[in-house]
């Protein structure tokens, strides 16, 4: 149980300002009302310019904090295919779409207070030693510090202490985890959640009680300081807004780990 | 006659970084030796983010100023394709490129101190009174004040001092000058100097006069405080260095004006 | 009125294909039921291979004839942005669109069988006589005497005349038009026609009686063999099957010109 | 030794047309004049379309017989960082690069007559099943039944096999072979051969006499019709040349395989 002079805390995070040009896919607008951290895109898998800036002006009049959702360089694959980036230019291109969006953030008054890899370079930094040191080279080379939000014991992670980052970790209230608490992969069975109403049932259970049922039915513990929540999918906006306002019926505050 | 209590001052611009993964274009390094003033492609027309990098520590280490050297978005086209951007997307795709160049000054040391159109988008920029209050609402956004270097008398220049930005104007001693002191456009005959002699003696005049020859054979003055050296050329840099050598013999302090 | 014996005959055509991976943006499946004449994108402005490839096995099935809607190199700007490219980068712009989209039709069963510029090409080429030339160069260039859709009266059409090339002119049932018989420009009030029972009636009188009420309420000729629909706009597969039962319900044959 | 009567035969191919825009890299016209094969590029890693149909303009003049280079779409990184592209995303990028190529071809009045994949994705399709297979698939779809240029033994030549394409073995030079015939890996040490002499020595004894000496000293036999000559380092044309003509002094006769 929570207890209410001490409740929990749980950020809520999501991907943004994924259109480019002509298309648009997230409902930047509706989300920015309901998560704490707004991943942006920096336009490596997609986020224009103008989009880039119209999403930095309205997370930081919200109060909404910014991270760059840097990517592979794959507009065609929406950086979902993974890349043989040699280590000195992957941390150059980290470092690029850091200081691409941080000259928006600032432009708005505030500033990039975090780093999430996106798609096929986030998979890849779970497991890969090499990309997950560049990630974090590049990061470290945009300077301030910055926490890389990933997922709890990633290679990212382990990168980023190394190198004297703070990490935070993150889960995922519709996707399915194992009895060691790690995600089931998409490629199986059972591994996204469909239903919404189980979706907000995890949620809350990830973020007061810290944590899960996993898919063969123990109860492992979630060591997430974020929730990511989706936001490219049809219905994604009111399901956010759901796992809000039960988050905050429970007594769970909703505060940015920045 | 220059006056040794208070010698003439110029300063040595050169576009540099315009090479994109695995094509090289520019001498960068021999160019760096001579130039007090770097124009570094943002990867809109040229310049990967290692490029961008190693540009921008080199440029750090010998302490040449760096400058955004900002483009239209066209790789294939090497900027040099006049674009009909939109005033909203061009202004932030200039604030991207800045952003974007200035976290590896940063990472280097030092900062982005100055903003130069590129290839058509200075051409336009030149006449064209939207896309050039465009670009100044870019460089604005990025904060800093950064000057703007650029064509005496331009549209850029006049939206520039609107903006309350500061302005610096460059002369070319390889192009050809009108009565007017304008350049003779790229499409008459006679428009480019061929001659490394006479080239390098209208840089003399520009810097220590103020004054060139125009092509009627009129002395008109040049109010410039920087020469644009070329570096894509053959013997580029070999006549870069010759300018800077016979600048410095004749009394004139080579020194950035930012 | 129509005559029974020899009734009157039109081609309607739609945008297609213009999503670029993850996305999307024009309901293909819905519009390949309607229209007789598909412009399917080809990589430049939109269009990714694999969503060609699905576009030309559909219309094939479907017996819709294939046309390349060949833009200027712009995916950030959709082709909208107005390009000064050079005339022999041009015309191998446009050879290289059409011979990508052309491979898939084949592989089809089919051909690419028209071609039609989209966007500020389109509109570059309604006056442009050096960029229309250039296309025209590059459509003759792919071979096979390609007819060109485009705007009546139009540079594009003079020039492709001069070419050879078989012209077909398309008429706007959604847009206004003066009383010399030309589109009132998108930047005037009352440039596009919002109501859809408006938009059906006219697009009637254009197929049927070959006629359109221009902006000041004159009836003036319209040359048109083919209709115009638009098909990335909300409810815009809904409006075209509209169109399409009302004109078969008034007797006119729709029929591709190809 | 060589019989007079039925000389060996044996097909040099080179990398052409992999500049894009401004940037040039190989020199297209002194190899078009060595070379019987030309790998040409097709915008994916380089070649820009003017670029395109000028190499296929040149290759059409002289006789040399055109091929489409394929290769992920990867401009910043040349084709060279390895991609996890779907099966059905890859087999449509390839069926698009080689259509976009052939229709420069069909201008200049010849057509593609073979498919040679490039840099990772050669590399790739050398041990990936799946990945091959798409290539495969991607070549098959683009008609006329093309051989498939590559590496002996490699998945891509097995999944040739399968498909009914025909395949044609390359050897290399100026590379290193182990006892067992394969590629001595680029990051092993002596996998290059440095030295002229002894790149053509080895041509030499590998199309006159199928053989090579291994990195250990063995002769082992060569299975290939054609040589990869390399044209993008300093004095490639000459050294291209000097095969060539040594080649043709011992009585081997260069031509083409398609």
């Amino acid at each position: 149980m929570s207890d209410p002079a001490n409740p929990p805390v749980i950020d809520l995070n999501a991907d943004l300002g994924e259109g480019f040009g002509r298309w648009q896919l997230t409902d930047d607008d509706a989300l920015l009302s309901v998560v704490t951290s707004a991943n942006v895109a920096c336009g490596f898998h997609a986020g224009d310019p103008a989009t880039m800036r119209r999403v930095c002006e309205l997370a930081a009049e919200r109060g909404v904090v910014i991270g760059a959702q840097v990517s592979y360089r794959d507009l065609a694959g929406f950086g979902r295919r993974a890349m043989e980036v040699p280590p000195e230019e992957l941390s150059a291109e980290i470092t690029y779409q850091i200081g691409a969006l941080d000259v928006f953030a600032r432009a708005a008054g505030t500033r990039v207070r975090y780093v999430k890899p996106h798609g096929a370079l986030y998979n890849r930094c779970v497991h890969d030693e090499e990309q997950a040191a560049a990630v974090i080279d590049g990061i470290r080379a945009a300077g301030g510090g910055l926490p890389v939000l990933g997922l709890p014991g990633s290679r990212l992670h382990e990168a980023a202490r190394r190198a004297g980052l703070p990490v935070v970790g993150e889960a995922f209230a519709d996707r399915a985890y194992t009895d060691e608490g790690t995600l089931v992969p998409r490629r199986e069975p059972g591994a996204v959640v469909p239903d919404a109403d189980e979706v907000v049932k995890r949620a809350l259970g990830m973020a007061r009680d810290r944590t899960v049922t996993s898919r063969d039915g123990r109860r492992v513990a979630i060591a997430a300081r974020s929730l990511c929540l989706h936001g490219d999918t049809p219905g994604a906006a009111d399901l956010a807004r759901r796992v809000r306002s039960e988050l905050a019926t429970a007594g769970v505050r909703i505060r940015s780990f920045a």
